[in-house]
């Protein structure tokens, strides 16, 4: 009559939503769990018109479930997810832990699906800004073969977190009644801010959140030839992540093209009238399953190149949606 | 003794910059006078200790004046810049109005101070995403030259004047006190949002903050072969304009050249320290003259490209501080 489906972090932003999109997709559950950290427990949370009570987050008690979508840190993930996993459960993993696992399939279900016939029961979600970019750039791609990517993001605090949410609007008021802000989840105040900053340093100090958006789409096309500039950037911006993208690529194609295979995409919707206003932002793109798409531009210079403005919900199709669509490619 | 220097749109954020500046930097100065429209006449505005009155921005007046800073919307300073320059006053124009005119001067004194040589009573001031990018990148276009450069602008609220600053304020608090906004400066709210539209659309469905990327850029630089693939966003942020760029320059050269060019260069700052967490940020830009460099990254896949971050005080070194730094070179 249904699976038994386990969300694990189900007090977060991104394991609610989970929730809710379970919900909203009917999926058909004959079980629904909540885990989260012990500090949770016995807490409830919305399923539908339900609430459900919330469990501690253990192998025995998550192996109950057929399947478990983890939004947990990357670390309790590395713990947690083999020892499930070996137990027969599956695990559609939103951390960045397993993503570049050579035995773990890292997918897109509009792009990648077929990768899911190999998973060792973990199956990772890509990072949300990796997400947008791929679904709005993949069907350009499987028609001229992209070349090359500079994106920079613009990205909002709730991929952070309720407590990133709250730091974002309590220094905002702050901010407006002249009162001092002291940051403690990013490590300068945010209102009227930009941090170039997500996630930490690593090699030729790109930060690992550019380094993520680099391997993923290596990995999510199968095509390591592509070369990925990416600057990531935090915004003062509650919900909705934006990407300023120039795309190149191997073979000639018109704007009229581009249109035609945007429209037709799966997951793309293009919002792209100027003369009307008309164009993606972040405001309107909250509980919405669509990447927007706009302010599409052949390049002044390259005719193989593409300016392009990508906006799309890091919470939903960035994270919780992509999940949800995982499981459902595993049960249909 | 000095000079008589009229600041036209002297009411304005710019303009009240500007008289700011030209008092900080000790411009030998015989009389100022503050011109404006006629709702502002016979207000006041400060010139050091000073309070200077506001007189109605015409032809007669101004000509009063041996050099003049126009901060004044393009059509006014349209009308009024060719009569006042008839008259022998020397106008330093803010506005886009005299940019591209094959007979006016548009000028960054860091970069092409000699144009200078050749004006007609009118030089034009570049916009200030033109003059922060090329300020960054003209020291390494020197030595390496420029072949491409890709840039996402990140733009405050203030280039639009005190109503967008007020707006932005405003709509922010109305948003956390959950009141509905009413956006009258800006096409749709700003607060907690991001507007891909700065600036009317033109050809190619680029806006002319765009197109002025590019072609301030050829015009400075005095070399119309590097492609410029701009994309131009206004940010909820107050003051300073940050841009995501990637620059390809035709010769190899070293991380470490880069560094040393760009710390000996003029008008920059180089903040970049990952480990530490330091990196320019527009919070912390504000009545700064330097533009700020950081995030320098080698590119992952072109070895003649570089992925920079640059943040600048777009009313100061964007407008009033690169005018006065004009005016100092004219009278030098």
């Amino acid at each position: 009559m249904g699976y038994k489906i386990a969300v694990v972090g189900a007090t977060g932003v991104v394991g609610q939503e989970m929730l809710k999109i379970l919900w909203e997709r009917k999926i058909p559950i004959s079980e629904i769990y909540a885990f989260a950290s012990e500090k949770s427990e016995g807490t409830h949370v919305n399923f539908g018109e339900e609430k459900i009570k919330v469990e501690k987050a253990d192998v025995s008690n998550i192996s109950k479930a057929d399947f478990a979508l983890f939004s947990i840190g990357e670390d309790i993930s590395l713990e947690l997810a083999p020892k499930v996993a070996q137990k027969g459960t599956i695990i559609i993993d939103n951390s960045n832990a397993f993503r570049m696992d050579p035995n773990v399939p890292l997918v897109i279900p509009e792009i990648n699906p077929e990768d899911l016939n190999n998973h060792k029961n973990i199956i990772a979600n890509p990072n949300c800004s990796t997400i947008q970019m791929l679904v709005a750039l993949n069907p350009l791609h499987k028609k001229w073969k992209l070349k090359r990517i500079f994106v920079a993001t613009y990205q909002s605090v709730s991929g952070k977190g309720k407590d990133a949410i709250n730091e974002l609007l309590q220094s905002t008021e702050a901010y407006l009644k002249g009162q001092d802000i002291s940051p403690t989840v990013f490590p300068y105040p945010i209102a009227f801010n930009l941090i170039p900053h997500i996630d930490s340093f690593e090699e030729g100090n790109y930060t690992r959140e550019e380094i993520k958006m680099v391997r993923e789409t290596h990995k999510i096309l199968h095509d390591s030839s592509i070369k990925v500039s990416p600057t990531c950037v935090r915004a003062p911006i509650i919900r909705g992540h934006s990407e300023a993208i120039l795309a190149e690529f191997e073979r000639e194609f018109t704007l009229k093209e581009v249109y035609e295979t945007l429209e037709k995409a799966p997951g793309v919707k293009v919002i792209d009238n100027p003369k009307e206003k008309k164009y993606p932002m972040p405001f309107y793109c909250n509980g919405k399953d669509d990447v927007f798409v706009g302010r599409l531009r052949e390049d002044l210079f390259e005719p193989k190149a593409i300016n392009i403005w990508v906006v799309s919900d890091n919470i939903r199709k960035g994270a919780a949606l992509n999940a949800v669509q995982i499981l459902e490619r595993l049960i249909m």
